[in-house]
């Protein structure tokens, strides 16, 4: 079916939020601060290596495809004063802050990727800075660009799986404000809302980092859409009375099989909602299809800090010295997963990913 | 099989905490303030309503079973400075007392239980009040000496259940803090660990409250076992990664059928149990077997506070004004349980709970 009309149809629709994009004079990156969410809402514009570094190291920005956006466009703004220097220079500084930029988040593969795609381009462009910074710019506005069109095609492709009426629950954070665009998991939902469908989505917290309360439920809410948290181990309980007609999720990594890495806990709403017969849809971009891992069990999974379940808002919630189980992913089966939707298509079991 | 030899056989294993008791010289209730756990270990001494009232309503004391026996003890002692009033009089303090110690948690049936079987001890008593407060002193100590009776005969009833090396995974507080002797769920394996059984114990933190990790690790890690806490959304993943051999969780509400309504949170852990041929045993005392509810669907599902999600120590985590799905407990069909222990013995489907 035809995708809702909006009033600037490259962007989007006008209330969902824009995690990362340049100010309009083009000389600062504007980022939502996420560490203030949901309590304030709060812009920030970077100008320096210094700024756009301690805005990735301290999560300001976050979700793979922002953090390239603001990385690359980082790079730009930070060397942009120094265009009048002598070539030599220009380049080492240029060199100098993607090493700094791309070192702030050391697994982040799509931030180094965004950078490398940068210093590519100069290779090519000749002696003149004003010129590689021209380019460079260009660049990173096509990798915004990139994005934002893939987050809308997610979800002109999977618009279908989100009939008038829906209840829909998610999980993490797979929005706007992970994304250049209106996000993968929810992009749908922001397309049947801007085209009128009456829809209700139901968040899961997303323990330990609360995503799901602190992010997804408060760029839906900002964005006009009716919507619900609940505690992760409630999913089961809210399918058991009926409450949900559909789940979307984001991915991390989908192997060539169809298993799919996501945030942990994905798996157990992928578990209840298949006890329950309701379809379990995975949205992501065509990047995290990885058809050189054959399934799930090969994909390595993150262990991550003991603190972040420990403790909440700095206050311990559990006794000192207690050992710590926290995966930052788990891998859902493909035998649970209804569909896979990227920005190439929908795809259903047996998968066949080169399509 | 034959239960491990403790010093003390009416009492718990000497590490195992004691939630609520008299004082050595019976004139106060000693319990421990749950609401200081996991970061301080404190206990009160409580000698008035007014002290009785504020530690259960406060939560201070909390679990079914300890609110019982905390509210019968609380009474006595509360009583036990105007036994040299006329009958009247203190017939009149005690009913008062009765009434405003049985206020402080309306849907706590085992607390208006317990101090009704007070009540009713006093009726065929005489005259004197210091026979009076003698029985209703014994019938308090009944009540907590029948629930330790009963802790030990789950743990006793489940302990070949546990076998040397097992690693098992719980949910919520079904334990020590919860009852007046070793637990619930918990009893088996403070038994197996008194007889030398070496065992790993997982413990989900159980939002929103943390009952988990704030109070099962503590008194678990106390105790000299081992521990480990993870999120709700994380013990799926433990299980495919071979990391849990049986799981144990208590029950509030056990249907003629063999439904298990439990703390919320707990539905999930058996789907994710049952996907992974993991046992999943359900261990209660055999006063919450409901033999005049055939199954879990005419169990009512209580709502609580929105706060509860949005807010952890005091910061909020949730969009003001967003909407919340908050039921206290959920329904784990029977057809997801491997077995239910109780002081009677144990029990596989199809259940009769009869014999």
């Amino acid at each position: 079916m035809t995708p809702p009309a909006l009033t600037n149809p490259d962007d989007a629709p006008a209330a969902v939020v824009t995690a990362v994009d340049w100010t309009a004079d083009g000389t600062a990156v504007r980022i939502v601060d996420q560490t203030r969410l949901p309590a304030d809402f709060v812009t920030l514009e970077l100008r320096t290596v210094e700024e756009i570094c301690e805005a990735i190291s301290a999560l300001r920005v976050r979700g793979a495809p922002a953090i390239g956006i603001a990385g690359a466009m980082g790079l730009v703004v930070a060397v942009a004063p120094f265009v009048d220097e002598s070539i030599d220079r220009f380049r080492w500084r240029v060199a100098g802050a993607a090493e700094r930029i791309g070192a702030t988040r050391p697994t982040a593969v799509n931030l180094r990727w965004a950078l490398d795609r940068l210093l590519r381009r100069m290779v090519d462009t000749g002696d003149d800075p004003g010129t590689i910074l021209a380019v460079i710019r260009a660049e990173a506005t096509s990798i915004r660009d990139e994005d934002r069109r893939m987050c809308r095609e997610i979800g002109e492709n999977a618009l279908h799986l989100v009939p008038d009426g829906a209840r829909v629950l998610t999980h993490c954070n797979a929005g706007a404000l992970a994304t250049g665009g209106i996000g993968t998991a929810l992009a749908p939902l922001y397309l049947a809302h801007a085209a009128g469908r009456r829809i209700q989505v139901f968040v899961d917290e997303t323990r330990p980092l609360l995503q799901g309360s602190r992010l997804t439920a408060w760029e839906l809410q900002r964005a006009g859409i009716d919507v619900t948290v609940l505690c992760d181990g409630m999913a089961a309980s809210l399918m058991a009375a009926g409450g949900v007609d559909l789940c979307v999720v984001g991915a991390d990594r989908i192997a060539a099989n169809g298993d799919v890495a996501n945030k942990v806990g994905t798996f157990g709403v992928a578990l209840a909602a298949r006890h329950h017969r309701i379809p379990f849809h995975v949205l992501a971009p065509s990047s995290t299809l990885d058809p050189a891992t054959p399934d799930g069990a090969r994909i390595p999974i993150e262990q991550r800090a003991a603190r972040e379940l420990t403790h909440v808002a700095g206050r311990r919630m559990a006794p000192d010295g207690v050992q710590v189980y926290n995966p930052a992913f788990d891998v859902t089966p493909a035998s649970l997963v209804t569909a896979i939707v990227t920005d190439r298509g929908l795809f259903r079991a047996p998968y066949d990913f080169s399509t």
